[in-house]
């Protein structure tokens, strides 16, 4: 590891302040202590008390040069004057997705760190700590978007990630056990329709052939196989928590949701993520043509699909749950053709298991009827009755409520609460993830919590995504500090408890 | 023209019947008359009474045989076991439709036809008649179907007029003035969107430029020119009536509707055609996520959209009309991005005038409402109000209800009568078009009238399309029969009138 000139100025302000009798001598040449990591004058996690954990900042500008420099790579819909004014459409496994990934390879492994890259194109950043026999703490998010998101979901957990090495490395700080930075494949599941799905092999949920065979979305033909082969991201390791496990699992996201701007918090500790299913719905009827075809002859598709659609929501409205459809495709696709097949998704969630399993019986009840013509809750007011159509209903995915571990969610409530100072009370909340993470999966198999930070009227997956930039640094900050206390966490309970508490 | 030695076999068979005195002496070899399109022994049509008439048959087989011979060139979907069970997917001047095209100009020209392709490859096959300085009666329909169209939809009108070629060849008939065919180009306005496109160009309603400037739907991205240009069907000839002037234009078509069938009628005598309108919607909400957007703060485009697809279908119960909605495209197209746009096709119609424009009045009025949130006729009946959308309406096609001309329905109902014999009252109905055809356009400049045989259930616009052999031969045998007293009566009034009555 090279030692550009920058850092003596870190060490300088560093060294200026509050640093115990061991950093004394920061700038003689003679080892005095032997670490892992780093040369002799550092500081162990174990060695920080309250009062420096608060000197561990994150450079915010660096922070968002890291974020804006990997958004050259996949630069989506512009929606302002600025240059950082645009959305994303970076498809995992991309050329763009190549490129953000080169980056974060390059950039960890010249900050220390040695990159592992799993059989799902995972990659895994680790910083040696004290005691590299036992799993380092990760830190994890993914560097791929929806086709017209934005530059944060996703993007500012990994930046964060690759900061807080930045941190450790600037404040020469060495850490009980090792820590980690890790870029989930395909998390959104918008290229290959199943999202979350590198994580979900590596907790052991999905087969690997499962994902490899993935196809992507039309028009396209690729699976992800082929696609990882072709940018060069097929690792040789497994993926697997057994081939790579983890101490914990901690992720910054924006909140992508409005509860924390319309609360004026800062800091959202998350808790859990609330349950959700995906469905495929085929709708089968009959081409007929629009001009000959009498309404009561006709058996047509996307009237029946507009009716379940409408339905869905206002079961969704009963049972204050959310219900969307976000991919709809029909055939033939002409103007006086009345579409005879009609495919559509269907997202239902609720941060109740049982509330969802509610909506799955309504579905699986109600649509059916509806497709036959039946009228369920007045779906066929003011309509004519056509012919009977049929309906197959396919559940694609289902992620029960996940409930995050009391270890990672007090690291992050206390990190919190000691940066955000004595209104912190004001401005930290605790809350459920609506939106599925790679921390879903990763909870599965090791301890794990996230952080939200706000995000502008809590628009996410649309270019105008945007969230603040001292907001982003506040989250990396969090995330830092989390990290270091359960780093210090795992020593404190190895010496009191005689044992490493997290050892898979 | 060449005179195959098949054609003796008809010439013998006719001389064997009830033939005038000048038929006689057909079997010597000096010229009796000297006729423009044939030799000596001809009969002209003004020459045939009811008995002769009668005596113009078609041949089944043969029709069948054109039929699916052409439907080589772009088989589609298969339904049934039979070799010619499929259905078909020639879409306009693909690889296919200029094979198909190939065939009608070779066949046509071995008919004794001079053939002229327009600007818009609209062709136009002349047989000529004894007096070739006036326009001819020409018979028309089209050769490109739908994405999963049917072998019987535009295909039948044409092949049934080079059956009429040829039966006037077999019996060395010979009209008072030339007879054509024509193939009208983009007739289904499947590929490239705007039906009836060419035939609207020659009748001087749509500029060429715009129709040239078409571009196919997606996901290709070439216009017809570029298209007509590649396949070698960009004629010099002006897409006009003024260059390509018609006396009459006959159509004859499967109904695409069940009434004939329900009806147990042979013959459809086709006085007009309903009055359409096709609008593009274009409904703005805004992208979001589908687990962390609760339903209030959503803006959702295909939610909007399945409101006003079913408000469209309640509009056209409520006023006796037909509404359908045959594309939608959505964008971003993701499980989890709630999609912030939605584009569709909506297409009314009615047989009056009025009530397509009270459909349009009510359309204009309520989907800006219903996009906004506003409750339109229970349109928000169960749902969670959410935050209000943009809607934009464009009208991109109006057909007036078209009232065909009196002397070709003469022809065709006096034809139907006449062939179908004394139960003919039984099996001989008036009826309106719903669908648009070729005929539409021409009946602005010239006589028109059409000829409807029944297809099954009224399935049309479907691989499973199917007319019976003997409805197919039978309205072909009606067409012909049409064109021959047209041509007779064109004669009768000039004589009488001492002036050609459609002179253009």
């Amino acid at each position: 590891m090279a030692f550009p000139a920058s850092r003596f100025a870190s060490v300088l302000r560093i060294a200026g302040r509050r640093y115990p009798a061991s950093r004394v001598g920061l700038r003689c040449d003679h080892p005095v202590r032997s670490f892992t990591n780093s040369p002799t004058w550092q500081i162990r996690t174990k060695e920080m008390n309250d009062d420096l954990l608060k000197d561990l900042k994150v450079n915010q500008g660096r922070l968002m040069e890291d974020i804006h420099h990997t958004c050259q790579w996949g630069t989506g819909e512009r929606w302002g004057d600025a240059p950082t004014e645009t959305g994303m459409t970076r498809l995992a496994l991309s050329d763009a997705d190549k490129a953000a990934r080169d980056w974060f390879v390059s950039t960890t492994e010249a900050l220390g760190c040695k990159v592992t890259v799993d059989a799902m194109g995972n990659t895994f950043a680790v910083r040696p700590g004290l005691r590299n026999d036992k799993p380092p703490t990760f830190v994890g998010s993914h560097l791929d978007t929806q086709p017209t998101g934005g530059r944060y979901d996703g993007i500012l957990g990994v930046t964060a990630g690759v900061e807080m090495l930045r941190v450790l490395a600037d404040n020469w700080t060495e850490t009980e056990y090792p820590v980690g930075v890790v870029n989930w494949t395909n998390e959104e599941g918008a290229r290959f329709p199943k999202s979350m799905v590198s994580s979900g092999v590596w907790a052991g949920d999905i087969p690997v052939e499962t994902a490899h065979n993935l196809r992507e979305v039309h028009p396209g033909t690729a699976t992800m196989a082929e696609e990882l082969k072709r940018i060069g991201y097929l690792g040789e390791t497994p993926a697997s928590y057994e081939a790579m496990p983890m101490a914990a699992h901690f992720e910054l996201h924006i909140e992508q949701g409005p509860l924390l701007e319309l609360s004026n918090k800062k800091i959202g500790v998350v808790t859990g993520v609330q349950a959700y299913k995906w469905f495929t719905i085929n709708v089968k009827g009959r081409d007929s043509h629009t001009g000959t075809t009498d309404l009561k002859s006709r058996a047509d598709a996307l009237l029946t699909a507009a009716k379940l659609i409408l339905h869905s929501h206002r079961l969704a409205t009963a049972n204050c749950a959310l219900a969307s459809t976000g991919i709809l495709n029909l055939k033939p696709g002409s103007t006086n053709t009345v579409p005879g097949s009609v495919t559509f998704s269907l997202d239902i969630r609720s941060p109740k298991d049982s509330t969802v399993a509610k909506m799955t019986e309504h579905i699986m009840h109600d649509f059916p009827k509806i497709a036959a013509g039946e009228d369920v809750l007045d779906s066929n007011l003011g309509c004519t009755s056509g012919l009977p159509l049929d309906v197959e209903i396919v559940e694609d995915f289902s992620s029960p409520a996940t409930n995050f571990h009391s270890d990672c969610i007090s690291s992050v409530r206390q990190s919190a609460h000691h940066i955000l100072g004595p209104n912190s009370h004001n401005l930290v909340m605790d809350m459920t993830s609506g939106a599925g993470h790679d921390s879903v999966y990763a909870s599965k198999r090791c301890p794990t919590s996230m952080i939200f930070v706000p995000c502008r009227e809590g628009v996410s997956h649309n270019p105008r995504e945007f969230c603040k930039e001292e907001d982003c640094a506040m989250g990396a900050r969090v995330l830092l500090q989390s990290v270091v206390r359960f780093d210090r966490m795992r020593d404190e309970r190895r010496v009191s408890w005689k044992q490493e508490p997290y050892t898979l």
